[in-house]
């Protein structure tokens, strides 16, 4: 039996598409419904009250349509919002992207110490110290914040032998690896598209994208749950895309994350 | 006789600290309240009239103090709203930034030719074309976005000699000046920081900061109008500092763009 309902994915802006890459990857035959909450961007600044707010507002938005998982595509979203979620939500299936790169982390780390790079707000949260304890109560856990991260991405300089993104990712990185870290975690949905770039200068860590993660847990379930498309081909899937602010320009950077593989347009709506 | 009322400053976040900065050094005894409406940052990608909006309640917000001007020290705000705030506040003396600074550009240009570098709102508004145009029509102007400069500012990269600033500064710089520019306006409160290092690239250049020009012709103004504080002695001010969102972190940041001469600390506030 065939489960032709939406996966429903959403972010503060457009940096979950790397979720949506990383869905499309294993699973290209699913449609989907991305919502990016560009009038509200970035959530990582705003209260934890006001997060859940808005967090809450995605998901009513997303459940206009048919849908049959949800994925807070978003770190800091995730961190504060998704009991609250769950809670509001208890018919829908809660996918974070916090918890499935903790897990992963957690068992593959060789030597216990894992680094995770994420934004100053992620950071604050504590998020990932006690996603990866409850994995793995001996790993040690290095937390950096990388500001700068985030606009160079979408500027485009995330590519290995970009002059600019190398000098500021050794800068970052260079106070993980001396602590002997074996796995790198990239803790923000916009990091993924720098996964190259590291492997690059750090050939030798173990780096897993929060993005890949979340999408494996997501097919780990459907296949649980009997919840599939059969379809399995991305030219028969749909995909709708939205953002609740201007979505001039949105699709150029949209580009940016997921290339070709976007196969549709962004539009907006407002979403109370 | 001596007016001791303050001047407002208001912009979306704190790079309007660069005018404050510019307002102390010429008029260090006035007394000055700022107010940063973080809670919308940036103003960039809004609506027209969502601007509008936060703009009429940023200045309602410091006319709840007794001031004798305000200065809207954000680009973007100045392009859209600056007359809407003429109309609802006509005994109040306002001020931009874009005017001052387009009219220093179009006087000292020698040979007509004026590279302007902004956010990609301000290129989008045409605002500087406009402006420099009524002060001198045969000037031909240059606009060139600059995404990346204000994060790489307020993450301390503005320095002369930091690789990164330099790589990115070349690389939007370079097709100015292969127009055979001679003068360049910093067409963002950001920018004004960034002059030291572009004057080390490019030593030939007029570099005009639209946060001077602003200040310069705020204090013609109280000269001529005789509303100029009789003190003298910075240290004899006082200073006011608020933003709309969580003031945690605000003064670290402020202090990138102002030092010591901040001169008070951030506090959060309601403003509707």
């Amino acid at each position: 039996m065939s489960d032709n309902r939406y996966i429903g994915v959403f972010d503060s802006g457009i940096g979950g598409l790397t979720v949506v890459k990383s869905i499309v990857e294993c699973m290209p035959g699913e449609n989907i419904i991305y919502f990016g909450d560009t009038a509200h961007v970035p959530y990582g600044t705003r209260s934890k009250r006001q997060i859940t707010e808005y967090v809450l507002a995605d998901v009513r938005f997303l459940r206009t349509f048919d849908i049959k998982a949800v994925v807070i595509a978003c770190n800091t979203a995730d961190s504060v919002a998704k009991e609250k979620v769950r809670e509001v939500n208890p018919d829908l299936p809660v996918f974070g992207v916090v918890d499935p790169a903790s897990r992963l982390a957690a068992v593959s780390t060789k030597n216990g110490r894992i680094g995770v790079i994420a934004t100053n707000a992620t950071v604050k949260t504590g998020a990932y110290e006690r996603a990866i304890a409850k994995y793995n109560e001996d790993a040690t856990v290095f937390m950096e914040a990388c500001p700068l991260l985030v606009p160079l991405v979408e500027n485009g300089r995330f590519r290995p032998g970009d002059p600019v993104i190398e000098i500021v990712l050794k800068e970052y990185l260079e106070p993980l690896v001396e602590k002997n870290i074996d796995t790198l975690v990239l803790g923000c949905t916009h990091y993924p598209l720098l996964q190259e770039a590291i492997t690059h200068l750090y050939p030798s860590l173990n780096v897993i994208s929060s993005s890949d993660a979340a999408a494996a847990k997501m097919l780990g379930t459907l296949i649980q749950n009997g919840t599939c498309n059969e379809n399995t081909e991305a030219a028969q899937s749909e995909r709708k895309y939205f953002v609740s602010d201007d979505a001039e320009g949105v699709d150029n950077l949209a580009r940016v994350f997921m290339g070709d593989e976007l196969g549709g347009t962004f539009r907006q709506v407002d979403v109370e």
